[in-house]
């Protein structure tokens, strides 16, 4: 049977229930096939060619078929698929947690398959530490405005995006505090970026002053509030957090799920701000885009409180797949592209490159031109309604998968990028928009 | 560098926090590392065998380095390893769908990467198609005594093991209800589990009659409560919850996540109470055991509760890795070795075996010696505490992996074990025994 775009859609769409979707919108767009990747490239059924400007939803580093990954898994799977983390143990789980441990600076490794679920994870242990020390009233958890850490139940909690949220507002424990969100283009008039997060701590401060008794922890993505539309901040607000949480004995845990890898243009967003957290939350970019896989990891004061004789003071947590072997080999082939090219480097270029490109951009009705890292954003003031969806079938017409976010574009190209398909992604764009403003 | 157990266990402790453990016991406990699988058996790194007698966490269906289920990731590997599934689609997510929609009966599948997350969407979705007819106040899950449904905060409310929920409770929204559990062992004397099951469905029938406009829906693992320790309970007791449901239009979710695919003698549990679900939830031997994935499958009826022009009344979860190509491709391998070789019947008689050969070990002290498919347990009463470690160490020294839970023995074999493993499983199994009580 030859598999075409029209009856693969079809046969899609009556089979599948697609995330984040309003399937019934289907009807009207379009629902694309894709039959292989190579590089940024993704190309469907009938042999068009799109380029992949979201990273597959953020998660695809080196582009699509790597070479190194792909051989990698390959490897493994003559070596051993999986076996139970409980218990047993095996050498891709323990070389990629080295490694980590070697770049993050946290010493201990906890897995699971989804972010989300390692959000869970992070609040659980934050909670449960506490709980060790006999600190049995910090039973809440902080977040900033427009975060976002997940849609499982917990970690919904602490996710500040109404459309994912509101719906299931009778689901949840109680309403979660979120702070002021550093958010630079909330900044009056005058106001620096780095001002405006130093205000925003202020504003955290009173909080947490007041409140710390009762609060387990912190969660922020650091520098990017990705799913709320790429929303960037100063990194004084990250060292302010973590002055205002060893004062206050306060976890903080830093959502990377998004932002890690490079993203930002450092190896891991926290960095730029010259900061440890107390747990950092590791997905989405960790397998290159291959394989579901995250991780949870911390620091030795934290691991050391669950470790007792008493079995229920340990972390009992499980899922089936921790650690799973494959994704584990997967991570470590991402790692070593990292360490045998000049990775965060050559991304600063690039990075440049584009950024001189989009001056030109100057011109456009967009506002708020921004970028960190391999992270560009632009806000649009549309003349009509339904901007988000005419946008992103013209790019999609064009050849280019673009996700806007309401009316805010964004860029987040697989790293692997050249300058050609830069100018051709901007060339795209730039018609996408014309038509669709 | 050559890897050592010694040196590989060691590594281990030290950079990986393993799940489900407190991880101060593998001071004295051995922690294994593997260094690769084959059929059954699990070597380590000096070359001792061990047979995986917990199907890695109930995952693997088919063994270890199973040539057709490799060779179909290897193949995928070069075709598409992943790409966004929202607004993006593939073969394999597709052909997959449609394959378990054969089997279910159910034709919608939304997919996630782990078991608790599958809970989640369930009882998300369940909550939401109220919503989306009105039924604003049908905000609270049933779910059964000694029921596990997962780990994060959501799935946990459902969830009722004492280890792994007292901890969390503060997080929790609220007191869940738990309605009595069918498990035979609870039946008076000369009470029949047949007798039993019906008993406790008339528990929850008053319950659910008296509060059943609160309530969204009931979850349940059928046939077997394998978290607790393999309680076992008779199909009448789905018949009539699956008639309480309709009767007082509450949602049905059907947990197969550790007894689908064949691991209760049917390639569904629910089929052997010949009733449809509102939901079921899938994963661990989804991919045979080789990568993390799962499925929430629902009717027509509740996708069509969310297909309409408004976005918010559709159903917008998400997570990145959703529908991943990879863990599809596995799947299908595991769905093709059940079309091709009579799977189901092959259990069958290596049950019968089995049963066979376990009628020998009346003379033991054991009790409630039960059996469902390829799931057997046994419930020992130690002359002293402390047996469950025991019995562990006393298996794994003899090269047998069981995960005694509290005082119940259970076997969850690999489908693929041979009589001669039987025999070598049970002789193995008895001398740990024997040396444990």
């Amino acid at each position: 049977m030859t598999t075409s775009n029209a009856s693969l859609l079809q046969r899609s769409l009556a089979a599948v229930w697609h995330p984040c979707t309003q399937m019934k919108q289907h009807e009207a767009l379009p629902l694309v096939p894709v039959k292989r990747g190579e590089g940024v490239w993704l190309e469907d059924f009938d042999g068009k060619r799109y380029l992949d400007g979201v990273s597959s939803w953020w998660v695809n580093l080196f582009g699509h078929n790597h070479p190194h990954i792909k051989q990698a898994i390959k490897a493994q799977l003559d070596q051993l698929e999986h076996v139970i983390l409980a218990g047993f143990t095996h050498e891709p789980v323990v070389r990629l947690s080295e490694q980590l441990s070697l770049l993050t600076g946290l010493g201990h490794s906890f897995y699971a398959s989804d972010g989300a679920s390692a959000t869970e994870i992070a609040l659980k242990m934050s909670f449960h530490y506490w709980r060790n020390h006999g600190e049995t009233a910090k039973t809440r958890f902080l977040s900033l405005q427009n975060g976002y850490h997940g849609e499982t139940l917990g970690s919904l909690s602490v996710t500040d995006i109404a459309l994912f949220k509101d719906t299931y507002a009778p689901l949840l424990r109680e309403e979660s505090i979120a702070l002021p969100s550093p958010d630079w283009r909330r900044a009056e008039p005058g106001e620096s970026a780095e001002q405006y997060a130093l205000r925003c701590a202020g504003q955290a401060e009173a909080y947490i002053a007041q409140h710390h008794a009762g609060i387990a922890a912190v969660i922020v993505e650091p520098l990017v509030q990705c799913a709320t539309g790429m929303a960037m901040y100063h990194p004084v607000y990250l060292q302010r957090l973590r002055a205002l949480c060893d004062r206050y004995q306060v976890h903080l845990i830093a959502d990377e799920i998004a932002v890690g890898f490079g993203r930002t243009g450092t190896m891991f967003a926290i960095e730029q701000a010259g900061i440890k957290p107390d747990f950092i939350c590791l997905s989405k970019g960790i397998t290159g885009g291959y394989l579901p896989l995250s991780v949870v990891q911390t620091t030795q004061d934290i691991y050391a409180a669950f470790y007792d004789d008493s079995v229920t003071r340990g972390f009992l947590h499980s899922h089936s797949y921790t650690g799973n072997a494959l994704a584990c080999s997967a991570a470590l082939a991402t790692l070593d592209i990292f360490a045998q090219h000049d990775v965060l480097n050559s991304n600063r270029r690039k990075a440049g490159y584009l950024n001189r490109r989009l001056a030109a951009w100057r011109d456009l009705p967009i506002r708020h031109l921004r970028n960190t890292g391999m992270i560009w954003a632009f806000d649009v003031t549309p003349s009509r309604p339904g901007f988000q969806q005419r946008f992103y079938q013209a790019a999609l017409q064009r050849g280019l998968l673009l996700r806007p976010v309401g009316n805010t574009v964004y860029f987040m190209p697989p790293y692997i990028i050249s300058e050609e398909e830069m100018d051709w992604m901007l060339e795209q764009a730039r018609g996408a928009l014309e038509e669709s403003l």
